[in-house]
């Protein structure tokens, strides 16, 4: 390869973020020859839909719809994979690195199902896999934590991961209005997919922090264990009562280490969290990672965690290092999460039941002389110590009211059992809802 | 060199951020050793001072006050420059990378000073100098710039970068009190030095956005023409009617690029920035930096930018990058400034008369009729829009009292002008204050 060559790549998959891809290698291709001394070819794109304008200039660049012809293609040197989903990405990624190509992904969904297979087979290979664009879009992140904070014992990770759900969560708090409204017209504006299951029950950003988790405490990934909750359920009341104590309640991945060979924290629930922390000030569909070093200390990093172009700046940085590596034949330099894939250890997560926590609360009861003295008697019963007790309406005889308590910290499972306790009371008349705070960020 | 052995390091300067690497080194020789799949041995420490015990256990590390012989001791294959100031650090840093040994500094009075030789020597020999300590303690933004965010063109640089002002700026915000008082409290505990220059004129925030500006735009270090006010004379009702307007007050170190062959921007102030903006909630002594690409769009790193343990975090996550560059054999893998030292341009710095800002500013005049009508005449006289008046109190008769204006966006040689008019008027009795709204972050 000479150096006016530079390093030819491919594309599998021409849908939004393919597109945003190709027009930064385009647009930026000055700037990014300059930095690296030798030009990144966008040498051959492969889609399904060969059809549709995508408002690129794809002169000089091959697109047909042969994947595996694009593997193959010995111009190729890296291959990027946008497909998304899980079958077909997985086999044409697992096919570029028998092949000998490094690949470049944005698919968290993939690698959290399927990454302990993947990284294994480019370690094998000697390939690279670069993923930046998988955790917090353009914000670049993976990078921090793999080599920057590389010193450092990682003690926290807590992110607000998936910008659809912080949109809603911020729209709801601004508007009082209830989450299905937000929801809808979120849909409407493009913050929220047609299907926006994976969004709002937390599922996508589980996959990310099963990533996180992974770099940051050199554990092999395990998404399926993680506790996941959404933010269905949750009521203006709720960001009413989080505001009137200091907090904001956002959608947080959280992953902790409480030292090495003991059991890792990981969860991806709403969460009460002060309102003067970075984090809380994080709104909209932006995203941000906290992540804390016994080192460093607290850092925090963000920026848009989805869209074509952001998402493109992580995609087009992954193909700038594996370049430079290529050149200088120097893959797998680091390796993508960190540690060496075959060191990764099975880290046990720690049970929900023994996590200790402070809880925000929300009954729901008849409004009746007694229910609050069995609501706070159920608690005390369990050993959970109650910070404040909210009544902010009055029913009429019979009517249902809410209940909001603020707990001391407590272990979980003791506040389930004192719940369990207070749901089969006859005046509770909703299940109640639990959201832990995080005071420490 | 086999893989037990390792890469052996060198310490040169054994102060607080020395003492902190050695400490991180020893204490998490573990970790870092199963990241990199091969141990970084502390061989040799130098310093004058050979007595102090720093807490740190010297088992099988030789220290001495030989510089030079640890330089060119051939077991040391990085140097970490820790000795501080100008000319003692040039010399040594020169030395070592004549001797081809990798640099690890964590001095932007050096790299902002003598940085073009210092950079341009190691391009030559083909070594590396890697400063992330240099800008922001222990963030990883050098690497974010430098990688993460490669495929972008970077628009806007803009951080908080000095802990010591910050501090201050926080506590006179939150007491109410003068800036004198605030300082000498720093000063006791610890935030601030016992001759604080440096920090509250503004120099080490300039020092490190001469290498921020260089990094984002390709452009030669140039500090010594970056326009450069500190924070001495901001009074209690500063922060008061910043307040009051939705803004707070924070030394900003700013760079733009307006495109390609355009001047650059780069200069340091107190600045108004609306207080919803994350930078704005950056507190006490922690730094951030805002960075802002063509397609990432607005990214932001936070964390402490000072301090023994987070500056040791940055200076270590270098070591390991050069350490994982030399197992390889791919030093100079990614140039230090992001672009090949020998292509940097000398881009003219935008001279501050052409900028474009809205501007606070804080009159100081007897209370009388007709002055406000002078002050506001001055003003139109030069096209500045004006977009409120605040007379927060009234003087006896006779008696100075503040007048406080918000301009509409103005260029700032037509405020400057007003200025000199205003200030030679014969009731207002003290310079005018000028300070710059940035309303996009």
């Amino acid at each position: 390869m000479s150096s006016a060559e530079g390093v030819g790549v491919g594309l599998l998959g021409f849908g939004t973020i393919g597109t945003g891809v190709a027009k930064v290698l385009l647009r930026n291709a000055a700037i990014i020859e300059e930095r690296l001394g030798f030009p990144l070819r966008l040498v051959r794109i492969a889609d399904l839909d060969t059809e549709t304008d995508r408002g690129v200039d794809l002169d000089g660049i091959r697109f047909d719809d042969d994947a595996e012809g694009l593997i193959a293609d010995p111009e190729v040197r890296i291959v990027i994979e946008l497909i998304g989903g899980y079958d077909v990405a997985r086999r044409f990624t697992l096919q570029s690195i028998e092949a000998g190509k490094h690949v470049v992904t944005a698919n968290k969904a993939l690698l959290a199902l399927h990454g302990n297979e993947i990284f294994s087979a480019a370690e094998a290979r000697g390939v690279d896999v670069a993923f930046e664009a998988a955790v917090g879009g353009g914000i670049p992140v993976l990078r921090a934590l793999r080599e920057g904070l590389s010193a450092n014992h990682i003690q926290a990770v807590e992110g607000i991961l998936n910008g659809t759900t912080n949109y809603v969560l911020t729209q709801m708090e601004e508007s009082g209005e209830d989450f299905e409204v937000v929801l809808k017209r979120a849909q409407e504006l493009g913050y929220a997919e047609a299907d926006p299951t994976f969004d709002v029950e937390g599922v996508d950003a589980a996959h990310k922090l099963a990533l996180l988790a992974a770099m940051s405490f050199g554990v092999r990934i395990d998404f399926k264990r993680i506790p996941t909750e959404g933010i269905r359920g949750l009521e203006p009341l709720d960001f009413q009562a989080a505001a009137d104590f200091g907090y904001r309640i956002k959608l947080l991945a959280i992953a902790k280490s409480k030292g090495e060979g003991r059991p890792i924290e990981a969860r991806v629930h709403p969460t009460l969290i002060p309102s003067t922390s970075m984090l809380a000030n994080v709104d909209g569909a932006m995203n941000a990672v906290a992540i804390r070093g016994d080192a460093v200390g607290p850092t925090l990093y963000y920026g848009a965690g989805a869209g074509e172009l952001p998402t493109a700046s992580a995609v087009v940085g992954d193909l700038m290092e594996i370049a430079r590596e290529i050149r200088r034949d120097a893959a797998q330099r680091v390796s993508p999460l960190s540690y060496p894939h075959g060191e990764l250890k099975d880290n046990p997560l720690a049970p929900l039941g023994e996590l200790t926590t402070r809880c925000y609360l929300r009954f729901t009861a008849v409004d009746r002389p007694g229910v609050l003295s069995h609501i706070t008697g159920a608690l005390g019963e369990e050993g959970v110590g109650i910070q404040s007790v909210l009544q902010p309406g009055r029913g009429e005889a019979g009517e249902s009211v809410p209940v909001l308590v603020f707990t001391h910290p407590a272990q979980e499972s003791a506040v389930r059992r004192a719940l369990e306790t207070v749901d089969g009371l006859p005046d509770v008349t909703a299940p109640t809802r639990l959201i832990r705070i995080e005071d420490e960020l």
